[in-house]
């Protein structure tokens, strides 16, 4: 075996490779089932999934395969209050709504407060990892996953966040590099004090913490495995390259437009959220990025949530939130067995380039 | 031997790392000469040089060592004229010019075209590489350069640029990530689409042309060196890492600063120069960046140079353009051998994990 970590090792997996979870449909039961079979791991994204979606979602992964699987969350936060007036971002979105002939945006309802359900059922989805995004998991959840003997795992953007994450409980740390696709996890201060590339913040992390570090951010082939794997990670977490995979729930036009993207093609936007997310720079994007006329998240993800919805249905990538990294010249469609495969086997090539 | 490339053999290196050109001061004569004796490759940046004393540094290299060392300037460029009023730029810098005690600032001259005159001295100054930064060397440079027998390499921020810069004659690429310290090399297009990590943007160069690449951009350690190989790099390009080596000629209030910053406390700023660049947030970036009271490139740089001359003096770091990457927790301060030595073992160290 060319690769063999600790957090392989905890979680029996024959390639440190962990499908990163993509809240929004893309981490379908199939495709977080075909990692796990492949010798990775796959994750469920429950975060923006209702508790019985994601007793749903579990179900149908256990169906699919007796291997280890992960699912996320968003550590809870209170949303902040709607804007006095709502009225310049609805405005700013209607054209859109016209355009693929549905009626009117609505001022989006208020959020439900849904995270205590969330946790209850995925503590009991029989994931064996329980990964958080977006901030330090509270003190009751970290007891109950640790009593289940789930592993914990969390997103860290900087070292101080790495290091806040540990102290808390955390068994093994994500870092999202620059590069990543979609929302930017930093909880710690502003985004922009955030935005480090992958090959700076592995190594900085990994010597700040005495858990395992697993990279995310830029990986997108086996070249990049066993370079994140040099710097000191355990294993890494891929997005952007599962996305295309056969398996996965996205739109047609979406996997196409990440297929056709070049490495500068993406931005960090909050049109389609209200928080800072990297995606393919498209119509949407631009024209509403430009303006300030944007709802704090969720609302604003609230507010775009039927447009991209009806966008999908009919094929208008334009309007379509496209999450992707910058590695997108380097992603395939295949089935998620045979991304797996093919990654292993270049990790392991490039890992006999440093062996020369 | 644990790496061996084919850039390795043909400049006859011990180590892949070349100690990046830092026109400015960073780069001594005595740093390059160390870095070419411990078996790397150290660069002389002549860029903001006189045709003398680029032939003075040039010499004072050959004085110091036998082995290879390389040279580098911008490509040419016709700068932008003044703007006719560049009074509010004056303005917001005079306050400095004062609590330092200095005579307000004058409008710069206008900048020579010295680039004729620095590549003919360039031409003769014995280097077996000679690089280009932030643009395609022109025809006539590129022949003469050949001619020679100097290996021309050339920075790319994007893969287009890569391409480009092949076509246009360029033997080894330098990928400058979004991680990188000092001037973004962007030259095709904004820079802001040009800011691609370290991490994606190497693999994809390295399938988009047929040369060496050299990575550079957050890396500071021997792991970075190994991950580098691993994504298909030949060498890497290190600049912060040697900055705060005992030969680098830069102030010592900028080295205590380098030594002390956390990962995410760079921006890109053009308050210093009119053109982004990365360095440490300190007081001047902080103030004037968030003004638009910059002259373009080069006429802002010439317009600070002298306070930044007399903080230097004064070791008041809060005006010094403090370049640095995003790795800035891993500096470490130390004879450029020792380092060259140090992240030779690392580097190992580093791709032995990947033999297990």
């Amino acid at each position: 075996m060319p690769f063999d970590t600790p957090l392989m090792q905890r979680l029996d997996l024959t390639h440190p490779i962990i499908q990163a979870p993509m809240a929004g449909g893309g981490d379908t039961p199939a495709l977080v089932a075909a990692v796990c079979e492949a010798g990775g791991i796959g994750f469920i994204g429950g975060a923006y999934s209702t508790p019985a979606q994601i007793a749903e979602l579990s179900e149908a992964v256990r169906s699919r395969t007796n291997r280890s699987f992960g699912i996320n969350l968003f550590a809870p936060f209170s949303p902040p209050p709607m804007p006095d007036d709502p009225g310049p971002a609805l405005d700013r979105v209607a054209p859109y709504f016209a355009e693929l002939g549905m009626v009117p945006p609505e001022p989006p309802a208020p959020p439900e407060d849904v995270f205590e359900a969330q946790l209850a059922v995925a503590l009991e989805s029989g994931a064996a990892v329980f990964s958080f995004t977006s901030g330090i998991p509270p003190v009751h959840a970290v007891e109950a996953i640790k009593q289940r003997g789930m592993l914990l795992m969390a997103t860290a953007t900087t070292v101080d966040e790495a290091v806040a994450l540990e102290r808390a409980g955390c068994e093994a740390i994500v870092t999202q590099g620059v590069e990543a696709a979609g929302h930017r996890a930093t909880f710690a201060g502003p985004f922009e004090a955030g935005l480090i590339g992958t090959m700076a913040l592995v190594p900085q992390v990994v010597d700040a913490v005495s858990v395992p570090v697993i990279a995310s951010g830029g990986i997108m082939d086996g070249r990049g495995v066993a370079a994140a794997l040099a710097l000191g990670a355990d294993a890494v977490q891929m997005g952007t390259a599962f996305l295309t995979c056969d398996e996965a729930g996205i739109p047609d036009a979406y996997k196409t437009a990440v297929i056709e993207a070049h490495e500068n093609d993406t931005n960090l936007t909050r049109a389609f959220s209200g928080r800072p997310s990297r995606g393919i720079a498209n119509r949407f994007m631009t024209e509403v990025g430009a303006t300030d006329d944007i709802l704090p998240f969720p609302h604003q993800n609230a507010l775009t949530k039927p447009l991209r919805a009806e966008a999908a249905k009919q094929g208008r990538a334009e309007f379509l939130s496209l999450w992707a990294g910058q590695g997108t010249r380097l992603a395939r469609r295949q089935p998620a067995a045979e991304l797996v495969e093919r990654l292993a086997d270049e990790a392991k090539t490039a890992a006999k380039r440093l062996r020369r």
